[in-house]
């Protein structure tokens, strides 16, 4: 069969790597519209990183910080409508995916005039504006993909806009802007890149580069697990436990590789069940991908016990149900889920065109069955 | 420290992809010029794959075929005029990487004047002609670097031109061009694969996405050793024995792994007394680094055995004595070195950046002792 590989966006990483490559924004334009959302990128920092590399090379920007959680197509819409009227020429996106995915919307409704009913036709002109990204959660990899995930009221789920004008053109890397993040959100964000690794490798366009980065990332991200878990502990307990900076760049490195990695292969049936729990019941979606994560690899194991092998390796476990316990562990405590919503779920995630995307297809039945397994305390 | 992670090349793999993807080359002109040897190209079936490609979307083609193994000025030269005169617009370099690397320099100088003097200045205009490239060996690594590596004779070396520009837009990677390459060649460039997945991990550039890349590459290229050997020794004694397709698309892509590595990292002290062993030995390039590799990796196991350790774990060996005594079987009888020559290539390769790229930086005494090691039989 044939494969692929593309992933064409400059990835600079490192300390201060915003103020050191300053330069490099007057390779992109001459007016910025800074795409964030109201806090996080005000309080670690990072957007005024932003600002002190603009000013340094003096290129003009605004500042659209109306991204919410699970960014609305209207939200992306507001912020195109500001780029244009301000003349802006690039889009610089800081956060985590919400913010990231709203600006690759943005740079693209800012360059073409795309009606909100063929937003996700795939039918584009060749045109968007440059961009450059700035990931303060180790999770979404949306810094080096080419999707644009937003929710999508009509079609009651996420849905993603998928072009290779959505690369960004560079994304800087820099972890002391992650050092912040709570451990709930730690673990919620590591467990999103851990999915989109192990989904990568269990799509049918796994390829022997992407599995090369998902392994690495499985691996980094396995190293960590320990700490995070013992910072949940504390949390529970009422104390304070921190990861190092060190292994926050190991994580934000993780989630890159993980980004290159579905940027190749797509995500799986994990994700299309996934996005129900967000859309639905509000579950964080790192958290919703950690539900269904280790239930889905129990399945892949009776049906491709090599394949699963293989990733499980990577972990240095032998069994599926070992991943299982040690994500619920992470997850503590579940919500509830209802049969009827099993039922809505399974039947909507069963027509996505994830499943098509799996090796190990679920039926709707082994969706359900999932489903039930993955909210089990 | 600031690392980088940037390979903006589209990878297309897969039987018949050139014809599959005929489509592809729409998007790169409307006149092409063929780069490529005198007749490897011919036989293997890559060269009329292409002109089938070109001729079912009536694209026209000249091909220039004077491509010689190492390729000199002269040569990238008397492309860029004929494809200049002939108002082609892009090229498509077939080949080892004789071919490809004038293919990059042709698609740079048919794009801007360029003054000999200043060929390897680094300063160029943010111009350069489209590229596809079809690699029909498994080692260069050249389909997804950013190098041009020309003959110098004035340098009395081989010399890169290094610019983003030259990255390939797109390259097309079908094993079974390389079916037809005898033993010696397949081991060679096998050789040359590895030394850069290897130099790649020994680089002071070295980042976690090049040192997955490379773990991975080292392990697919490794798992073919035992059937080149079985290969070589059938040679040797008057008998055949082939590899298989599938070992033959596991060497292209551990081939293009290492070259997506050395895109990030460059080379090391190994291919700095290479290029003199090539330049004034006419040894092949891919065996000039399997002579140099053990040993150098013997003296980094001294000064950082953590980092040999690395690499040698994906070997599945434990002291890379073991690895430079496998090279030597690859390699069979070696050339003879003088003292002289021994005292020219130390000194010549100690002034070159490939040293300063090294971890463990060999001084010139060092580079002797390993040039004399090399050819020890």
């Amino acid at each position: 069969m044939t494969n692929k590989y593309y992933m064409p966006t400059r990835v600079i990483l490192g300390d201060d790597c915003i103020v050191k490559n300053s330069e490099l924004f007057t390779t992109l334009g001459k007016k910025a519209l800074i795409v964030t959302g109201a806090q996080s990128a005000k309080r670690n920092g990072s957007e005024k990183d932003v600002k002190t590399a603009l000013e340094a090379v003096g290129i003009p920007y605004l500042v659209y910080d109306k991204v919410m959680s699970n960014p609305t197509i209207a939200c992306v819409y507001e912020g195109a409508t500001l780029a244009k009227e301000n003349g802006v020429d690039f889009i610089i996106a800081i956060g985590g995916g919400s913010p990231m995915d709203a600006g690759k919307a943005i740079a693209l409704l800012a360059a073409q005039a795309i009606e909100e009913g063929n937003l996700f036709s795939g039918n584009y002109e060749k045109t968007v504006l440059p961009m450059a990204f700035v990931p303060t959660t180790a999770g979404t990899g949306s810094e080096v993909t080419q999707y644009s995930i937003l929710t999508n009221d009509k079609a009651q789920t996420k849905t993603s806009i998928v072009t290779d004008l959505l690369f960004p053109t560079v994304t800087f890397l820099d972890a002391k802007y992650t050092e912040r993040l709570g451990v709930v959100n730690t673990i919620n964000t590591a467990i999103d890149a851990l999915s989109h690794a192990v989904e990568g490798m269990l799509s049918v366009r796994a390829s022997n580069v992407s599995d090369a980065l998902a392994v690495a990332s499985i691996r980094m991200i396995m190293s960590c697990v320990p700490d995070m878990l013992q910072a949940l502990r504390a949390l529970q307990a009422g104390t304070e436990v921190v990861l190092t900076l060190k292994q926050r760049e190991q994580l934000l490195q993780a989630s890159l590789m993980a980004g290159m990695v579905i940027a190749q292969t797509g995500t799986t049936a994990v994700h299309a069940m996934g996005y129900s729990l967000t859309y639905f019941k509000n579950i964080d979606h790192g958290r919703a991908n950690g539900l269904l994560l280790g239930v889905y690899l129990k399945l892949v194991e009776r049906v491709e016990p090599d394949l699963a092998g293989r990733i499980l390796a990577a972990m240095n476990f032998t069994e599926a149900e070992q991943f299982r316990e040690l994500l619920n562990q992470l997850l503590g405590e579940k919500e509830e889920i209802s049969s009827e919503e099993i039922k809505q779920f399974s039947k909507m995630a069963s027509q996505t065109k994830n499943i098509a995307n799996c090796v190990v297809k679920p039926t709707e039945d082994d969706l359900r069955a999932m489903l039930a397994l993955s909210f089990a305390q």
